[in-house]
């Protein structure tokens, strides 16, 4: 079976993947910001030795043993977070299975911050999936809990139920029929935060946007679930009409998507960036069914393993950047076939 | 046996075609600039009448006779000139075989304007065959001729011996080296004009340059054949280093070619100056044997099918411009194969 970043899941067209997180906090250790180096290593042990109860194939990685281009990995698959992985704290930790749909990040800006994720728009059983290694972690440690808050964290944007849902959309239509700033200030007025993953602001390099909860206080679990599905539904609807739209002008659709696709599968070199940019056309194209040469499963793949340290991972050895562009030239005409 | 213009022939890597043209006037009548109607009418009525007798399987056309789109594309094949192709002179007439590789112009700005085409660099051959269709001429006409300055013409640039060599020469690696200007201006210094076959000045689409004399009198037919020989020569040669030049940095020099070939094989829709371009680097390839997909007959077959006029010969009917372009790159898919 291959990993869940691989495979395509519900609204897939338009919702790439969903995640949960999870912040909690050991009741008997200071917070990350001010405790002392004996508090990082009791945490950690804590959790190691926690792992083998907890199931699900987990394994526990220090960080500090993972080298940088594996770390680099787990950030393109957004599974560990950029700052995380630069993290200078000899006793951050992680918690990962083969399947890599569940990681704990251990003394990152939380004690612990566990976290779930699936392709496609699966909130709802990843909530569950969530609860069940909450409950479990629970039997074996006391969280930092307030009856009136909640949960406690590090930062007080997380206090209350301590979760961070989100899902990554793909919204070329939105894009291109020029419709997504609209869409980006309707789902931030509705109390969601919507930002691109890569570059900033509107203009976000493969169209790639995350929607997530910005509210986790006065609020159940299933309640911020119930908000960020209600909205992404908001937003497929609108990036499919918009692909309607597009979809009027068959030609000039099938003329772009067709070009990107040239482009890709003859290029001899390549940036990542570049990769962003075409494999987004050629995922719309994928996906409105005009490009024939690719199936989801190679598209899944291009993503993936055109990202430099996915590109290394996949070709086995460390590449410099001149080395990548070309490797990845070579990599794309691999996975088309 | 395809026309010379879909075949390659002596140094094609570099030169994709001769043309020799000679002018000729009847003495018996005045110059095309101050003739009456009568005086054409008679000039299109004797050609017409000596047309079986000279051979090679000439036929007359009358000009008005013939629609705008096949003007067009014997204007894109450079056998006739776009002037004559919009002449409103209603004796103007063409004397033109299967081959096209014999083409006269009758009452153009000479009454007479022979030309012979070849593929390659083939100028020696070219002269030999215009001087016998020549002599053949003279059999039946009476040529406007001085002791003193040889055949007179209406433009005095011409009088002598009447005759406008030329070469059409591919120079992509000095475009891209950016040693054109330099060799641009060598071969004008020389005493020979060569510019750019579309737009104007050093910036030639497709990087095609005509190379011609422009010296009629005081020399003989074969000394400018010669002088334009040894210039052609020159710049194959730089044409040839600067593209070894290119060729060190081999990746890069691939991966310009294969996305061009990318292009153009996936496009939807294009236009025809697209395809100049895009044709100019993917001849670069074959000719290097980096693009191992085409071979030079489709190279030919791409170049001129993919004109606004010869597009339409191709598929048998007129298209408007939009048209055209979805077309261009249909009949693009179908001669790649």
């Amino acid at each position: 079976m291959s990993n869940w970043y691989l495979q395509n899941g519900k609204e897939s067209d338009v919702v790439l993947s969903s995640r949960i997180r999870i912040a909690r906090n050991l009741k008997k250790y200071p917070f990350p910001s001010v405790y002392r180096k004996e508090d990082a290593k009791m945490i950690s042990d804590e959790i190691e030795n926690v792992t083998p109860s907890l199931g699900y194939g987990l394994k526990f990685l220090k960080l500090k043993d993972i080298d940088d281009v594996t770390k680099m990995s787990l950030v393109e698959k957004h599974i560990i977070s950029p700052d995380f992985a630069l993290s200078k704290n000899e006793y951050a930790g992680l918690l990962i299975n083969e399947e890599e749909n569940i990681c704990f990040m251990i003394n990152e800006e939380d004690h612990i911050r566990m976290q779930v994720f699936a392709t496609g728009l699966e909130l709802d059983n990843l909530l569950k999936l969530a609860i069940e290694i909450d409950e479990k972690l629970e039997n074996f440690v006391v969280y930092a809990y307030s009856e009136k808050y909640g949960f406690l964290t590090s930062c007080p944007t997380n206090v209350g139920t301590g979760l961070r849902a989100s899902v990554m959309v793909h919204l070329p239509g939105l894009s291109m029929t020029g419709n997504i700033q609209k869409v980006l200030d309707v789902v931030n007025n509705f109390g969601m935060n919507i930002r691109g993953i890569y570059g900033e602001g509107s203009k976000s390099q493969g169209d790639i946007y995350q929607i997530s909860n910005n509210q986790s206080l006065g609020i159940t679990e299933e309640e911020t679930i119930q908000k960020i599905k209600k909205i992404t539904e908001k937003v497929i609807e609108q990036e499919r009409m918009a692909r309607k739209v597009l979809g009027k002008n068959t030609i000039d659709l099938e003329d772009m998507v067709y070009r990107a696709y040239g482009l890709i599968s003859n290029a001899r070199k390549i940036s990542s960036n570049e990769c962003r940019n075409l494999l987004s056309q050629i995922k719309l194209g994928t996906d409105l069914g005009i490009i024939k040469e690719l199936d989801d499963s190679k598209v899944n793949k291009l993503n993936l393993y055109t990202m430099p340290a996915n590109l290394q991972k996949y070709v086995g050895k460390p590449l410099n950047g001149y080395e990548r562009d070309i490797k990845r030239a070579e990599v794309i005409k691999q996975i088309i076939g």
